[in-house]
């Protein structure tokens, strides 16, 4: 009976409902009113979300989602030519997977609220501590990832929002506005802290608002149990369950 | 294509989403293997919950949900006569309605593991405590609810798990275990603390795993990005996606 939310995506999104986590943290807002699924695969780029599509989304649902966050580009923007380059996508691929995703999602659903998130910024001094954490002496010199590679893609991914007229989180911009995100939104140059979660929280509860999808605009799914009288219960429910 | 797992249950179901709330946790524990959904309603007892039952779980549901724990009896507990006698449900009608409960959900499938947790204890000094913070002078000097009646409920609670070969959590006796319990796993006497939260979703966790529903046990949904050869990631989807 409740809306779907599907958070679709790469580690950022499979890593929302940790504690602390952005995604666990919409479920909440949604509480009674909407159910926030996760649909994130660490690790993923858009190329290889490609064959989940039709699996994860079916053309033929009688119930598609109401609304999904499309969350790649962090594996996407990976460099060719170092340790991560199994998981590199082109510029112009990853766009181009970006639209095939919304196009597909528009076809289960014209109605469904599309939100495209950007990857967020790359601290390169944080993967480079991360990666000698993880492989020391042998840890590669030169970044798998950086943050002007980055920005390219999210920038692709904003102008890809604006061909489709769809709403969209800048999120590489955004976080840069805090002082020090580096290390206060950033866990290991990459993923999020606590505060960085909150960002990407914050950020799609706005604009899911800004669309038809305010929680506060939206009914709790039973009677609050104020509204049950406690000696003639039937009545609060005879709208609905009755 | 996930199994669900669907939480049923008063507020401390429904707030189980919120930051290190077991829900969530338990989310992140079948990520990318189940999916969690929240069926918490806060302030109802057995009595109001029974209303539901055919919304939540439609008997002619094509996709019943694997697992469901049925957490229910803080509010049945409320003591007659006092400020929240509206929710009040006598011991014999609980212990009957949570065995409707659990017949309706068997009856959509049988095979579904049906756990029933017991109330958590209360504080009753955190809950006069929490009264006074809310109405001041005008809080009512005896308790709405106390350890003692609770008990009863959790009784009950455990001997029906008993006649109906359920498993259970015993979470009224399980909590006292740790000293302190008062304040450590309860912010107002009723509630969980980061803490409380935390000993649900083990105890949730440590009866799933000696049911079949361990996490370790389930495949992925996806292949892990590890087992993806970039330059032929067909290969890795092939079974599951083409």
């Amino acid at each position: 009976m409740r809306p779907r939310i599907v958070l679709f995506g790469d580690s950022l999104t499979e890593q929302s409902f940790r504690s602390g986590g952005w995604g666990a943290a919409l479920a909440d807002t949604y509480t009674r009113k909407a159910d926030v699924v996760n649909r994130g695969y660490g690790g993923y780029n858009t190329r290889w979300a490609l064959f989940l599509l039709h699996h994860l989304f079916p053309l033929d649902s009688t119930k598609p989602a109401a609304a999904a966050t499309v969350f790649f580009g962090a594996n996407d923007a990976a460099i060719l030519g170092r340790t991560s380059e199994r998981q590199y996508v082109p510029l112009e691929e990853y766009k181009e997977n970006l639209r095939k995703i919304v196009f597909h999602l528009k076809e289960c659903c014209p109605t469904m609220l599309v939100v495209l998130i950007t990857p967020p910024p790359v601290d390169e001094a944080g993967r480079k501590e991360y990666a000698q954490s993880v492989y020391g002496e042998k840890a590669v010199k030169l970044p798998e990832r950086t943050n002007e590679v980055t920005r390219l893609y999210a920038e692709q991914c904003i102008e890809l929002a604006k061909e489709l007229g769809l709403r969209s989180v800048d999120l590489w911009s955004k976080m840069q506005e805090t002082e020090g995100w580096q290390r206060k939104l950033l866990s290991d140059g990459l993923h999020l802290t606590s505060e960085g979660n909150a960002v990407v929280h914050q950020e799609v509860v706005r604009v899911f608002n800004e669309a038809w999808l305010s929680a506060a605009e939206m009914p709790y799914d039973f009677p609050h149990h104020s509204e049950i009288d406690g000696k003639n219960p039937e009545k609060a429910f005879q709208h609905q369950c009755l």
